[in-house]
Formats: structure tokens, C-alpha cells, sequence
């Protein structure tokens, strides 16, 4: 795409009010613009990172049977009344009435309506297990958003539930999210811990969270330093050094940001709200359920905050918004020009996302956008075209090198497989 | 995908709420249930569709230069009030307050939030003109919600927004989405007509609205029927056998449901908004804008409106759920489900989407499901195996054929090429 007609408003200056990096580059790289406290619109680079996240999510659910299906945001109230929620919610639930006064909640999450959708036709063990998936907007009112879209008002989740005749097959499934997770959160290039989460509130129910390792993660994480164990600090609360519950090494602390959470339910909502099938005795029973979240939005932020240097934001190619950023120097010099246009057109033929930056902007604001955004390899077209020569550079070491025009194709295309 | 692991809770009876044809198969065939009035749950099957009309849409709308972003639901009072529509929006206008007593607007369009997001960087001629869209889920609290997905209260929409310094780059602008809703609304094999719409309205502005042709439309087309003119009937109120406007042939009148609007906004929201650009003389000027929506939900209803029978929907190839049905009659008899299974590898690997009904159901329910879900081509694996045949129904032409299973790939990828 020719960066002239793309909508990236770049800031020289960092915003006051954004105090971590990820929340600055997001703002100074024209990824996001605030329309409201915690109320975000994701901007045409910000959106092809979360469309190339969602692709990531979709492959991993649907190779697990995950069915993805779409939920709406609005919940009516008597759905909530049923699971018993309604009341004791609090004033994270954004509600609201229609026109004829009936009240509705914006949905934080969608157990009540998944419930509600599947009900009717899971009435047999024969048409258990079944697992569903949804990419949707959740509405949450903090008290306090902040950090950007790490605590934000309206945001981006992967909420998934599965559906189950017996603990055998929710253990199964559970696992099977497991894997995915694990899956997903590798190819998005994250540096992540899976935790043991808080499982004894309800009983017999078991409970991990994903955590990006972040300085400015909310939670705080005991892990054995060389073995494989490792909990929320609200579960296994140990100072540091002490003997890691595994048996293998001492534990340490590090701070983490959840990006996802996998639940076994159980029949907690099943049960109020009456989610029941036939077993093989004819016999009445309630759904057993499990519940499943990846906060889409805040993936995004933690792969920034875990990737960048004091230039900009440094992407991982499974996400990055584009692979290459092709920038003549100077494009009112018709041999620059033309040079990068047919680079840009032969990367593209090779398969490539291109970036043309074709703006009549000074080089020092081309490159300096060029860092800020982080796109895995630039390539420049300067005054060494007249030789034939242009630079190419990587985002990921910094590494530079001068390459014949000849060559380009075969080492952008070799220097990318060797990227992260 | 395995039949039995996915959601689709079809129906034998027709719900007695839904008065029109694809309202009625939506539901039967397990594409959609309601939550609430003109509220839905997409399932899986119609997830499908919409991921291919969103395709189909991200495409064409990328041809012409359009960077894809996402708008937040909740928007601000605040900027309602700049534009000044918060107070004459009426109670279409779903409204909420937050924990603070803030008052928002669940967004029905988003031209107040887009010129936020745009008013700051768009400060000269020569970062103009700008092409934006969304694909986002929009909120009118309808009076009537009524037919299905065709007046919801949450749906799909498309809107996208473009930026102009001159009335001659928006007209260049407005003529390409003319293009491209063209040929996505040709794309989606619908039989649609571009009419002329009200545009006295607001000076000098321009609007045409895509109707797909329908019994069960809410507007009246007036068009030539040999000419090219056409029009909505509240811009051109011609009687049937009135001599055409264009002089060619006299009109007649049609059904029709808007899918599709494009519209020269001109000032309208860059003024009181304050959205202004330096002009070549250094002046400030208002940016000229065009606005430009379809109705993605909606498009899947007219698609079925226009295509079924009376055993359900009949799916163009472009949009439909999945490619290929196989449908293996008994799956207690081994070289059924056998062969079935093979069959359907065989064309996954051949780059077809295959359902295959593994289900342990009676053929009367198989049949009626598959003819139901309307994908377009059926292989039906029966007792005719033992000879090493099989059967391909297409369900366009109804037509049935018996073919050998060495031949069937090849059958079935010419067979499929022929389809619409």
C-alpha cells in the first residue's frame, strides 16, 4: 500500500497522559486515537496487527472444533436475571432501556447468552461435546481504565465455550484450549508463563491464565526459576528463594499482563439456568461447561511492550502490519522513485505486505516514522540507486547492509525466514 | 468440517414469528437465533457467510484505496453535540450513562467519530483526499424491528468515509464506490438495480441507493425497462407506463431492499465540527466529505431472499457456508462412512470448504437438512458404493447425476466452475 493514501498520523511528541512505552508508541505511531476514557479506534496499522492476530486464533480454535459464531453486545436483562447476575455485577455492567423501557446490559462477557443459544438444541448426550468460539467487542465500565488498551472501556476479546456430558470431556477440551493457547500466544510472539489461577472459590473447578512477562503487568507471578512450575501470586504466595513447590529449584517474582484465561465452569450457569441433557439413562443432567478468553486488544499491546527500543516499536512478522517498508529517500528524484516502485511491486509479487512510503516528506521524518512503526525490513532507496545499490535494513538486530538491486528479491526473501 | 462437532440447530417447524421466506429458513436451517427483538446470535453457519461477505467487501473497498480501521460502539455525547444531531437523533438513538454520569450514544453511523479522528492530521491540501472504512456491528433502536435480520436493532454494517479538498477529487471518490458496490453486490450474486435517491435535501449533494430486487422490499423502484434509468419512487413518482425520464421505453415498478447507499455529505459535518484544511493559498477550508454504507447482515438475508425454493436456501458459490456437501447415507455401514470420509479429505485437499454429515441420522433428515443449508454441490455416499458410485445433486439446477468415485474429483471441479 502507498503510504500517501493511508491514514497514519504519526506524533513527534509523546503524549502526557500515556505512561507506559507500549501506550506512547501506540499513540505516536498512529495505531490508535482515544475517542472517550478507556474508548479507543484502532487505526488502519492497528488493524491489520489485530486482523493477523484474529487469523492466528481462528486456524488454532478451528483445529480444535471450535465453531466460530457471533454474539451481540446487547444482553437483556432476564438473561442475567436467570444466572443470577444482574444483581451482583456492580457498576463494571454498562445497562441501559430501549425504547419501551426494557433493560439491557452491554455484555462483559457471554455466558448467559451462549447458554441461552445452545440450550435448547444440546438436549442429548449424543450432540455433546461441542465447542464455540466468537472475536467480539466487551464493554466493561472501569472504574480506572488506563495503559491504553490494557485496561480499557470497550475492547477486543476471543471468548469460547464448550459444552460437555462428562469432567473427562471438559478435561479434554480444557487441555485442547491449553495447547491452542500456547499455540497462539508463541506464533504472536509473546514471552508468556501459563499460571495456576485462583481454583479453589469454585469447587472442584480448575483455572490458568496466560501472562505476557511485562515490568508493567498488573499481577504478580512465583515461578521456579528451573522448573516448570509456576502461579499467580494470589495462589502460591512465596517469597523469593524460597523452595519451589515442584521440588525442582527456588522460586522468583516477575510481573505479568493476562492475555488469557481458561476456566473449567462447571455447571455454574447450566444449573440456574436450567442448560440440561438426556444421559444415556435418560436421566436428567446439567451441562458441564468451561469457559475460554483471549483478550485480542490487549495482545497487541503486550507483543509492544515486549518488543521495542527507544525509536519505536520492533514487530514480530507473524502480526507485524506489514512485512516490508520500501522508503525512497527522496521521491522528487525520478530514479529513486521509480526504483522503489518497482521494488515495491516485485516484493509484492513475491508474496510480500509492502509499505511504500512515497510521501514528499524530509528522510529524517521517513525514517523515523519508519522505526517508530517497526515494520521487520526496510529497504531504502537512496543515492546509491545510481550505482545500483540500496540498503536494507532489520528492525529485529539493527543489522544494515548495502545490496545490489539484482540481489534484493533472494535476500529480503532469505533474511526474513531467519526472522522471529 | 464434521457435521456432528458443528452447531447447527435446524428446525422441521417454521417459527410462527417470521413472516417472509428467508427469515423463516434463517431459522430453520440453524443460521440464527434471537436473543432479544431485532437482537441476534449469528451461528456458525451464517458466520460463514458473513466472513465471505466481508471478504468479498475488504477486497473491493482495498481496490480502491480504502484503509480498513474500527470505530468504538460507545460514543460521546460531546461529539453529538458539535454536530448537533444528539438533540434531533431521537430514540432511534440508543443513549447510556456511564459510572461518572456521562452520557453516550451506542453508535447507529460514525460520522462524528471519524472526523474526530481525522480533523487533527488532515490539516492540508496535500494529505487529501483520505478513504477509510469499518466493518462494525451498529446500534437503532427500530420502532419495528422486524423480518429477520432486515430491521435489526444490532447489525453489520460497512460504513466507510472519504476526504476531499475539491468537489471533483470527492465525485472521483464517489464514482469508484460506485464501482466497487458494483461489483461487490455482484460478487454476492445478488439482483440488484442502483437508483437515484432523494438529493435535494442537502444543496448539491448526490445520493444513490443499491436495492436488491425483492417481493418482501420496503421501497418502490421506479425503473425503465429497457432503459437504464431508476430510481426511488419518492424521487421519481412516475405511474406504471409513464414514458421513462431517459426517453428510452416507459417504467414500471419493483420491490426492492436497500443493501447499499452512497452519499455526497459535502460540509456537513466538517463545519460544525470545525474539520479544516489549509488550501493552497494557505486558507482554511472545510473538508468535503462522502459517506458510503452497506448492510452486511442485510446482504445475506436479500441473497436468500433471492435464491431458495421451498426446501430452503440455494447459496451462489461466492458466499455460500461451505462448497461441498457430503453426505454419507448411513454412517453404521462402514464403506459408507469410509468412502465418505476419503471423499471428503480428497476435496479439502483439492481447496474445496467440505461439511460432511457424519451424523447418525435418518437419510428423510439428512436430505432435508442438506437441501435446507443449500450448499451448492451435495455428494451423497449410499448403498450405490458397493459398485464404486456415488451421487452429486447441484442444488442451483437441481440436477442429479450418478459418477464413479475415480471420476468425481474431476466432476465435481468442473461441475463446480459452471456455477453461479
Amino acid at each position: 500500500m502507498k503510504q500517501s493514501m493511508m491514514f497514519i498520523p504519526t506524533l513527534r511528541e509523546v503524549p502526557s497522559d500515556a505512561e507506559i512505552r507500549s501506550h506512547q508508541f501506540l499513540l505516536r505511531a498512529g495505531f490508535i486515537k482515544q475517542v472517550a476514557a478507556g474508548v479507543y479506534t484502532y487505526l488502519p496499522l492497528a488493524k491489520r496487527v489485530l486482523n493477523n492476530v484474529e487469523g492466528i486464533v481462528r486456524e488454532e480454535l478451528d483445529a480444535i472444533g471450535g465453531n466460530e459464531l457471533l454474539m451481540p453486545a446487547l444482553q437483556p436483562k432476564e438473561l442475567w436475571d436467570e444466572s443470577g447476575r444482574w444483581d451482583v455485577y456492580g457498576s463494571e455492567l454498562m445497562r441501559l432501556t430501549d425504547r419501551n423501557n426494557r433493560e439491557f446490559a452491554l455484555g462483559p462477557t457471554h455466558e448467559e447468552v451462549i447458554t441461552h443459544v445452545v440450550r435448547d438444541f444440546l438436549n442429548s448426550y449424543k450432540k455433546l461435546p461441542l465447542t464455540v468460539y466468537q472475536i467480539q467487542t466487551k464493554f466493561r465500565d472501569e472504574a480506572r481504565p488506563r495503559f491504553g488498551l490494557m485496561r480499557g472501556r470497550e475492547f477486543i476479546m476471543k471468548d469460547a465455550y464448550s459444552f460437555h456430558a462428562t469432567q473427562e470431556s471438559l478435561d479434554e477440551a480444557y487441555n485442547n484450549f491449553v495447547q491452542a493457547y500456547t499455540n497462539i500466544f508463541t506464533r504472536c510472539g509473546l514471552n508468556f508463563r501459563m499460571v495456576e489461577a485462583d481454583s479453589g472459590q469454585i469447587g472442584g473447578s480448575q483455572s490458568a491464565e496466560f501472562m505476557a512477562l511485562a515490568e508493567i503487568g498488573e499481577d504478580t507471578i512465583v515461578y521456579s526459576t528451573t522448573g516448570s512450575f509456576a502461579a499467580n501470586i494470589e495462589v502460591a504466595d512465596l517469597p523469593v528463594g524460597a523452595p519451589s513447590p515442584d521440588g525442582v529449584g527456588v522460586v522468583d517474582h516477575a510481573k505479568g499482563i493476562e492475555v488469557g484465561h481458561v476456566f473449567k465452569l462447571g455447571t455454574k450457569y447450566s444449573e440456574p439456568m436450567n442448560a440440561v441433557f438426556l444421559d444415556e439413562n435418560q436421566k436428567k443432567q446439567p451441562i458441564i461447561m468451561g469457559c475460554y478468553g483471549i483478550g485480542v486488544s490487549r495482545v497487541m499491546m503486550a507483543v509492544i511492550e515486549q518488543n521495542n527500543d527507544e525509536n519505536g516499536m520492533i514487530w514480530p512478522k507473524s502480526i507485524a502490519p506489514f512485512d516490508v517498508h520500501v522508503v525512497p529517500v527522496d521521491v522528487k528524484k525520478a530514479d529513486q522513485l521509480e526504483a522503489a516502485e518497482k521494488i515495491y511491486a516485485d516484493l509484492k509479487t513475491a508474496g510480500f505486505d509492502v509499505l511504500l512510503d512515497d510521501r514528499k516528506e524530509r528522510a529524517g521524518v521517513k525514517f523515523s516514522d519508519a522505526d517508530l512503526i517497526g515494520l521487520p525490513i526496510r529497504v531504502t532507496v537512496g543515492r546509491g540507486i545510481a550505482d545500483g545499490l540500496v540498503e536494507v535494513k532489520v528492525r529485529q538486530t539493527g543489522e544494515v547492509a548495502e545490496v545490489a538491486v539484482a540481489d534484493l528479491m533472494t535476500f529480503v526473501q532469505e533474511k526474513y525466514e531467519t526472522l522471529a
